[in-house]
């Protein structure tokens, strides 16, 4: 099942379901992905039951999935992306053996051809390509086990991040604040089956392109996460209850032969240019530049659609 | 003048406005205070002008002012807190001249007088008495100057925190998950000018009174923030917007004479015997234990009223 929203004025959308080849659109008896998500048991089966599309569907008219969520915990899953990272932020790696996890701003998405606004092109602007799940509500201290039964919902982000501030920041032990403005989402947001043999082990094992300015820039396959989602719903789930909605990320999707299939985000490959060449040489994204992510499978299907963006002034 | 949030099976709870006495309440033709919040300009012209309090108020059936907030986005403001964190934390203290601030838990505020679950008491429970600022729409890159014009609401805030989580969590440069479950408020959210002269410089000049078991811990005072909440604010909305009812915290309210005037939480008073005998001697909360806290001013006028919580096992 694949699900969207769609923009109507107010600030959650409208919830649509998706027909299996991406074009056309029903309109469930819902209004809302939050109140699907909040009786999730009962609106699955109404929504699963709908197999006519009637109407057609015009992308610019989406919103992310979810426009805004409750919470927002993103991690940082890809051991290369944390590896090249810490050479090109220039702080030392975590050596925990506990997934890493920050909590981002939530309360907006930005559609998936939505315009991206920031105030500066010298702070740093990069896109990060993500995969994400989105839980029904899941009690505190929930098992990993248990907590693969409560991800409703997988999503494809971009986290977009200002890299000038994200070592200061992170420097202070607090996460980031300024660093990470809001994220956006791609259009679909699918049950986990959709993915079929591609969703192993709370893992999105599927290519994710990414193209900077219409050129390829990487193709980062989501298997080789060193936590699956399910432990990651579990971390957070410690000592706090996670709403119905909340968004737990991946982070970075990143493949240990980087050299080969490139990265998801720009500071990836600063940091392999530091390592191999002594320097960074690639600048990050100017006003005006776009960004387009896509997750394929094996077959050239995209679930999530695309991601299309441009970097605009503030 | 003073709002507050009565329960009624939802989860935004019911708005209503608090007489000068504390005692009393009425029902103002608005449902929630997030309602008030996005549309402050006008509401809070109905709001001042209710001065009669029909219905007698009894403070079991308050929620926290705002039950559930977009974004919560805590400073740490108060340099000798700092200093004693680092201390009993064993990190590196920060040297970063800008606001420290994280993003913590904001889909659920306890009420005043809820009791607090947490998993084990070996995770080091504790208490951390702060103001907090509730901000309208704030537009990315608002000078700190404009941003106290922003600030529509001012409250008193306890951040649940579990030490033996901080320190690990603070070291991934990642910020709090684990290590900050949902905080709670107390009853009263006020305007500002409720405090009268005691609001200067975007700081809330009053005593925070806490109590541990019945027995006073500290008394520290509002006034010696490093940085204001107007200064956190523009800190917070620099790569941002922040939406209306965005919460914004001091950190735990703390005074250089911690020796004389006590502390705000209990890892302050064990960093101050790790300085002075070599060993944090004082332990955690245990299940069962209770904390009061309440910021009174010169007349013993307590505007935000008492938060009066108890540690429970989950």
């Amino acid at each position: 099942m694949r699900l969207a929203t769609l923009r109507d004025g107010t600030k959650d959308g409208k919830l649509v379901a998706i027909s299996p080849d991406g074009k056309r659109y029903a309109v469930p008896p819902l209004q809302t992905m939050q109140e699907a998500l909040e009786r999730w048991s009962e609106t699955m089966a109404q929504l699963a039951a709908i197999d006519e599309f009637p109407e057609a569907l015009d992308q610019v008219e989406l919103a992310a999935p979810l426009p805004r969520a409750w919470q927002w915990l993103d991690g940082s899953a890809f051991q290369s992306h944390g590896d090249l990272m810490s050479a090109v932020l220039g702080v030392e790696e975590s050596t925990s053996q506990a997934p890493l996890m920050y909590q981002g701003t939530s309360d907006k998405f930005y559609g998936p051809r939505d315009d991206v606004k920031f105030p500066d092109e010298a702070l740093g602007i990069d896109f990060e390509g993500e995969f994400g799940v989105i839980v029904d509500a899941v009690p505190m201290g929930t098992s990993a086990e248990d907590a693969m039964g409560h991800i409703r919902l997988v999503v494809q982000i971009n986290d977009w991040s200002l890299r000038a501030l994200a070592g200061p920041e992170m420097k202070t032990g607090f996460g980031w604040i300024q660093a990470k403005p809001p994220c956006g989402m791609a259009p679909f947001a699918i049950t986990p089956d959709e993915l079929g043999g591609n969703w192993r082990n709370g893992r999105v094992c599927l290519n994710l392109n990414v193209d900077w300015n219409g050129q390829r820039f990487g193709a980062a396959n989501g298997e080789p996460m060193g936590h699956g989602f399910h432990e990651l719903v579990a971390h957070a789930a410690r000592t706090r209850d996670l709403v119905p909605g909340t968004v737990i990320g991946s982070g970075t999707v990143s493949n240990a032969n980087f050299r080969e299939i490139g990265s998801s985000c720009i500071a990836e490959r600063r940091g392999i240019e530091l390592i191999d060449e002594g320097a960074a040489r690639t600048a990050f994204m100017k006003f005006g530049d776009t960004v387009r992510m896509q997750a394929v499978d094996e077959h050239g299907h995209a679930p999530f659609g695309a991601i299309e963006q441009k970097v605009v002034k503030a």
